[in-house]
């Protein structure tokens, strides 16, 4: 039987880094942001033996299956001899568009099946991280504010690990999307008022010191769940980068990550090139789209609409500055899309490819049609678009 | 970029016998079924040299991805350079389920999902094998009647082949089931009267003759693609099989893939034995549980009645015999399972693992609590449960 940890090597030595005050952690204290308030990112000391040799290094892996072949790429967890966390997510399936590529004059368009995963969402390679550490660190209780997919995921994820689990929902949140929460054993508190009222609630319940906040668009350990769908797309074309890749951006966790993924293997050689990041929104919704077409570093204040994309319905992305300057350093863009774009395009994605996703899930496909239109994807230029969750997820 | 295609060798030779009137087929007629009426099943020639070396014939798929790595076990497709239809189905995860098996006094239970899945359920390998024989065949029109997830995955799979398909199913099938199939592009074809009816309305239209009905409870192609969840197993437990298979049994083809997988690598000394197969149904409709505890070889007659595992409400499993001499020959067993159990086994398995299935995906684990309570399977015997369809597709 292969387990997910065997011929995983030690793990190289990690330091979390605050991006505003510089302030520096070891990766033992279960923080998700810096005390001042700041995002944290993780640094890693890697062994020049292990980034010299792309082939060894993979190769320590593949006794593995899905995101925790990579483990080494990975946090640590407390125990390296022991099974991280897992339930199978990662190794998403990479399938070629050609029907609806052709539509919009691509040749070379394919989708990563981000959702072909447990709880059917991206969401589940950033949980199994965050849960992997939280259970490391002996938390009693994770908290999460989301009534979409990572609510689900990190309950989910909790009820593997066997802690328990709070997740901060908005009072209205249809019970559909509750009820895969509610199944996994999590609380689901319902929280009136604004969005933000839903997050303070969540951040009053981990002040006890005894629970952790999984902070999705936030948490550091999150985004490198995230990284590993780079690493797949990067092996899957033999170690070449996509020209360009477009995914679906609320707070910018997965966007985040893949660019992180590419970055590390170009920095170390791995690969010769990295992909054009091209940050796909809604019309409704779309902070940082128009902060990029008005030339801003910051999220632009926006009013915002009803959107059937509400997988991404982030007002104010944490992130945001991030994004902007992945976009603009990999000389990608951002398009934002409207509602008939998104569910004209999620109809083709059904009825061309056969892929049924949530409305989300289709905003790359209607942004990626946009950017076909603008002349800024060329017919013979291979793109990834990352298809985010399930059809099921939402049966409307 | 990798492809499902490359690294495959030549095919074998492929017949079909019917198992009734003995008659044989070339594979390049469409057919589901004998004229006869009887059970076809697809038999190989395969060269001496290909079964006489395991780790030069795996090998030789490893270039690809997913149930496509084994193509070179199934039927030949029309153009053995072009890929294959596939979604990314297969390479499903198999995990460990320790919590569960503690608390039923087993140390060695594993949950294949295969929910983790295009479509979200274990139909994806026969549909991804059925429809690429119909794409090689030039057929039309898909021609189905199931409003579960049968219906979704054909539906799926037929439009990323590019064929028209019609779906058939009860009057009275939710709205909630049958969205997935209409997204896809299907036309869903509501009929009145019995189960009977919904399949005599399909049989009718395929009798135009440039339809193909993808009959996945008789279908012999359906169950080649099913086998490999059988070989995937073996591949991860290091070709030993497990003690155990245990599965939610309806029309059976999956545990009919699955032994015959088994025996396949048996038969070439891949695999030193094979699993007891073990039978799991809903008390509510369990023609094969009565007939395997009367001694009989042929599926009982039943009064169905309502069951939370809609999944496998099938009367007369028209490969009854065959699953129930695979009982036998595999020293295997049957066992029916309450409503009450089965709930309460789906709340185990997403409270105390964080899998979330639908309720006939825990019909296996109920059964397995059941064997192991009457000592049919030892504490430190190794299990394998498949876990059929996702809990998104039934958000009860």
């Amino acid at each position: 039987m292969t387990s997910p940890s065997e011929g995983v090597p030690a793990h190289p030595t990690v330091t979390l880094r605050c991006t505003s005050c510089g302030a520096t952690y070891a990766d033992t204290e279960p923080l998700w942001a810096c005390v001042c308030g700041g995002l944290l990112t993780v640094g890693y000391e890697w062994p020049a033996a292990f980034t010299a040799d792309r082939e060894a290094a993979l190769e320590q892996g593949r006794q593995a299956t899905g995101l925790w072949r990579y483990a080494h790429f990975l946090p640590p967890t407390a125990d390296p001899g022991a099974a991280p966390v897992t339930l199978g997510e990662g190794d998403t399936p990479l399938v070629p568009l050609p029907r609806w590529g052709e539509r919009h004059g691509l040749r070379r368009v394919y989708a990563k099946l981000e959702y072909v995963s447990p709880t059917g969402s991206f969401k589940d390679r950033g949980a199994a991280v965050v849960v992997a550490k939280a259970a490391e660190w002996g938390i009693g209780r994770m908290v999460e504010d989301s009534s979409g997919n990572a609510g689900a995921s990190i309950a989910a994820y909790s009820a593997r690990a066997g802690i328990a689990c709070d997740i901060f929902v908005p009072a209205a949140a249809p019970t559909a999307k509750v009820r895969p929460i509610e199944r996994c054993g999590a609380n689901v508190r319902r929280i009136g008022g604004t969005r933000s009222d839903v997050t303070a609630a969540a951040l009053d319940a981990v002040s006890d010191g005894e629970s952790y906040y999984a902070a999705h668009n936030l948490n550091p350990y999150f985004t490198e769940g995230m990284k590993t769908a780079a690493y797949e797309v990067l092996e899957s074309f033999d170690c070449q980068a996509p020209d360009h890749m477009i995914l679906p951006v609320g707070g910018g966790s997965l966007f985040v990550g893949l660019w992180r993924g590419c970055q590390e293997w170009r920095s170390w050689g791995w690969v010769p090139s990295a992909p054009r990041m091209h940050v796909a929104q809604s019309t409704g919704c779309a902070p940082l789209v128009t902060a990029y077409q008005q030339g801003s570093d910051e999220p632009a204040p926006i009013d915002r609409q009803p959107t059937v994309a509400g997988g991404i319905e982030v007002v104010a992305p944490p992130r945001g500055r991030h994004i902007l300057s992945i976009v603009r350093e990999s000389a990608g863009s951002a398009v934002a899309v409207d509602d008939a774009a998104i569910l004209a395009h999620r109809e083709l994605l059904a009825t061309l490819e056969g892929l049924d996703v949530e409305p989300t899930a289709a905003v790359p496909l209607a942004g990626l049609a946009s950017l076909a239109r603008e002349g800024i994807v060329s017919p013979d230029e291979t793109v990834v678009a990352c298809l985010t969750g399930s059809g099921l997820k939402d049966p409307s």
